[in-house]
């Protein structure tokens, strides 16, 4: 169930491309070129930076801090939690994205201690990510390695609730949650998985959204709604992932009321 | 006005393609593969290494140096000093692209100690980076934050006084300057600000043409009507920003005798 | 001519695509996007990891690791070694791309250091890198910088059998030998060497089929089929780079019977 409406959706990407909103990205690497023309396609402004010289200042014009450990590193650690707490100081939104979590204990580590150090406003992961977060105490109940998605969205419920962040599970539905309310988005296509980054750019749209929607509940909505709408755009005009990557970008862009009107 | 004739930009785009020359590229993580393709496009050869250890062999064998600051971290910029040093002693042309100086001061500070170290023969950016540097004391005349570009120009025929070097600033109309000559471009196409990546490839492409041309205000303006081309041509085939992207390299590519009639 | 016979490679690309095997890949800035998305295309699942924090743990998930050194520095490089000799004791297939090799000693040093160290199953490079390490000492014979391929051939024979791994040269003809065995594939297309990252994805590739056939002369042989027809398909469809480049991607993914048997 979308709980945002089709006005406030249209109304609140409207507000997004007249903002164009600075979207500081700490991110991977494999991913920062993809991300980048996301936000722009969309109507943000994206700027990625990981030197520690400049996290301050960087983050003191973002109107949003998104952190991705995709391709994460010492330095680059430090640069995260530079930043996010500069962000959280500041009153601006950070968003997390846990990327493999759970593949490697230095990566669930790291999240786990950015979750409860930084603090973040929205956490954007794939069920096993998220679960992985769940199994390394970031909440108690217990987690089977083989669960759900079903079960995947009771302990993003429990994990929103411990850490006051809403919990952003990306899927074949999407399930958006601060612990109370439960969004769920039933949008986007199959080839999404066959591209890198489609993940990324939902957190860094996540971004920009919540940087003109103080309600990060229903920014991290609206940003699935976006991701989902292009894509579904996107696989109407291509069968293959090459293309559906270059439809998706120019969805972003061209996605309309008219476009909208037809999908929510 | 292009001080560039029709003939010569043929025939140094000729010129180009059959050299290949090789452009050694120390430049940010975003546009690495974008920046890469276009030069193989336009048919340069490309290589991005940034390894202290190498930098000295790499510069050895390259026909141009490109210096951009756009993910800067303490061991690239040691790199790009070293790197660019090398690069005047042996005479090949340094190009830098001071990408987003002025947003933070460790981009301002370095990309002025580059400018006053390494004495690069072209400086490429936009007019709020070329503002910025002179901000930042690369020439002395006092700048307003919300300045024209006509106040760019005057701030860029400054700069290029005091620095020796080209300084060429890219928008809806290019200017590129040695301080007495101002040369315009006024081509491309508004997508163009919709991707990453564009400003970045046209210094690398600065240095492909400076590889071949060492009138480096020819040079310089040559790589802005090159740009410029590809981009109207890419405009004529997209709608949007995914589409253009690919339509840009292939621009690129295909840019002939023909095309640039049409354009010149 | 082509050992590998069309039924086994058909056979051997569905059971890639039912594995969907996990390739580790410690490779360069340039391409990790492309190569992510070339795995993903063909049906393989990538993950792009460097910190030797999560190294051991990485490659203990990873059915292949491709170790390619296009951008190297210090802290990667020590990542290399300890991911590759990490790969060989668990008994998963390593592939060295030696991007480079014989533009600087850092990368040829480098390459040699882990073929002696490593010992890497299948090394697939151009024709001057496997050059450049047979005159670096891998192979005693001689060398002459401006050799034919018939010379890099007989170079790649004598280096597969000093190393013990599959030398796999691509170029208009590739080569792939155990150093008795030479199968050779004459497929792709000239816009191949107009991206960056062709050969790159190749080494990834070889990595996803080395995981579903242990006989790494046939799996290497294999990914260049695979290279070969896609590049083939993508070459009916695009007569300039930007095109071509999506097209690939969507090429490896729509590469069925069909097209294979239209074209081995």
């Amino acid at each position: 169930m979308i709980m945002v409406q089709k006005e406030q959706f249209i109304k609140d990407l409207e507000k997004l491309r007249q903002n164009a909103p600075l979207v500081h990205n700490i991110t991977n690497y494999v991913v920062m070129n993809t991300s980048a023309n996301s936000l722009l396609s969309i109507g943000a402004s994206p700027v990625m930076a990981h030197a520690i010289e400049e996290m301050r200042e960087m983050v003191s014009i973002a109107s949003a801090l998104m952190i991705n450990i995709g391709t994460l590193s010492n330095k680059w650690v430090e640069a995260m939690f530079l930043a996010g707490n500069e962000a959280k100081a500041k009153g601006i939104p950070v968003i997390l994205d846990p990327v493999g979590a759970g593949a490697t204990s230095y990566r669930t580590d790291t999240a786990k201690k950015l979750i409860e150090d930084v603090q973040p406003d929205i956490i954007r992961g794939n069920a096993s990510e998220i679960m992985a977060l769940a199994k390394a105490g970031i909440q108690t109940k217990g987690v089977d390695s083989t669960a759900e998605s079903d079960s995947a969205l009771d302990i993003a419920k429990e994990m929103a609730k411990k850490t006051g962040a809403v919990i952003s599970i990306s899927g074949k539905t999407d399930y958006i949650t601060d612990g109370e309310t439960v969004h769920s988005v039933e949008k986007g296509h199959p080839l999404m998985g066959k591209i890198t980054g489609t993940g990324c750019a939902a957190s860094s749209i996540s971004g920009a959204f919540a940087s003109i929607n103080n309600n990060y509940l229903e920014a991290a909505t609206e940003a699935m709604i976006a991701m989902g709408i292009a894509g579904e755009m996107a696989g109407e005009q291509a069968d293959a992932p090459g293309t559906f990557q270059v439809k998706f970008l120019d969805s972003l862009y061209k996605m309309d009321e008219k476009e909208i009107g037809k999908r929510l």
